[in-house]
């Protein structure tokens, strides 16, 4: 499934006067079912990073508070994540992020579910770093490729109807 | 106690082109002191904040992964704040932060422990935020003297010889 077959395309911002990257995204899916499908880590497995990585959940404790790590790997090549949930709550995520091969590196993550009615959500995702240097960083790093083939890998899992 | 009579001044600074506030104080104390100090909640809940409160821990689990909560109180009134501690390590403590009041504010706050050597550390303390209007909402709510009188309590502290 590429990019160009999803009904909906993701929107990838660049803040001009803040170092956040803004990310929207409809959804076939009402909010509550979004929530499910970032928050279960096997769904959130099927799901997340680029068609070419396949992702083994390390630790998940979902809830305000908890924490979660994961792998995404290919060929052997190992690719860790990890950080904290700040808050879980049934329109929103804020949550840390850091790439763990730039240990140093932080990002506070904010993802919102917008009810559209009729079975369809949007979803604001905001990624705030303390430089622009590091957020330009990660818009050359072809993440772009990975969000869209992530969300259209999360199309599919909720077409299947493995979100109840 | 006021905040002249400090050995050493705290400096409070706004960056100009991130929203990020950034303090730099001097302890007589080791790295790893200033560490305990941060994390021991006993030790915490002796110094954090302005002399008009007084702070009770709620829920404190400082470790990389874990979270923290507690609540300040003067004459009845009470100021709850929480987080979770992205990451711990000798040198460094990432975590969130949100004051409970601005429940939707959250700031990514990072604290780096500078070695001078002789037994005197460098506090690097970073908070970052998602908005240059909400920052300096924080700099103009009188977070100075808070800091100062905290940092105050902490040179007491540890010049009783509390911090092991």
């Amino acid at each position: 499934m590429s990019a160009t077959s999803n009904r909906y395309q993701v929107s990838i911002e660049a803040d001009p006067t803040v170092p956040i990257i803004r990310m929207t995204r409809d959804f076939d899916a009402t909010p509550a079912q979004l929530l499910r499908a970032h928050t279960d880590p096997d769904l959130f497995a099927r799901w997340v990073g680029p068609d070419s990585l396949t992702t083994r959940i390390v630790h998940w404790d979902a809830r305000t508070g908890g924490s979660w790590h994961f792998i995404s790997s290919r060929d052997g090549e190992e690719f860790g994540f990890r950080g904290t949930f700040h808050e879980i709550r049934s329109d929103r995520i804020v949550q840390t992020f850091t790439f763990e091969g730039q240990p140093d590196g932080v990002a506070l993550e904010t993802l919102t579910f917008e009810d559209l009615g009729d079975g369809r959500t949007r979803l604001h995702a905001q990624s705030l770093v303390d430089s622009f240097e590091d957020r330009d960083a990660w818009l050359r790093s072809g993440m772009e490729t990975g969000v869209n083939e992530g969300y259209a890998k999360l199309d599919k899992v909720l077409s299947d109807g493995a979100v109840r």
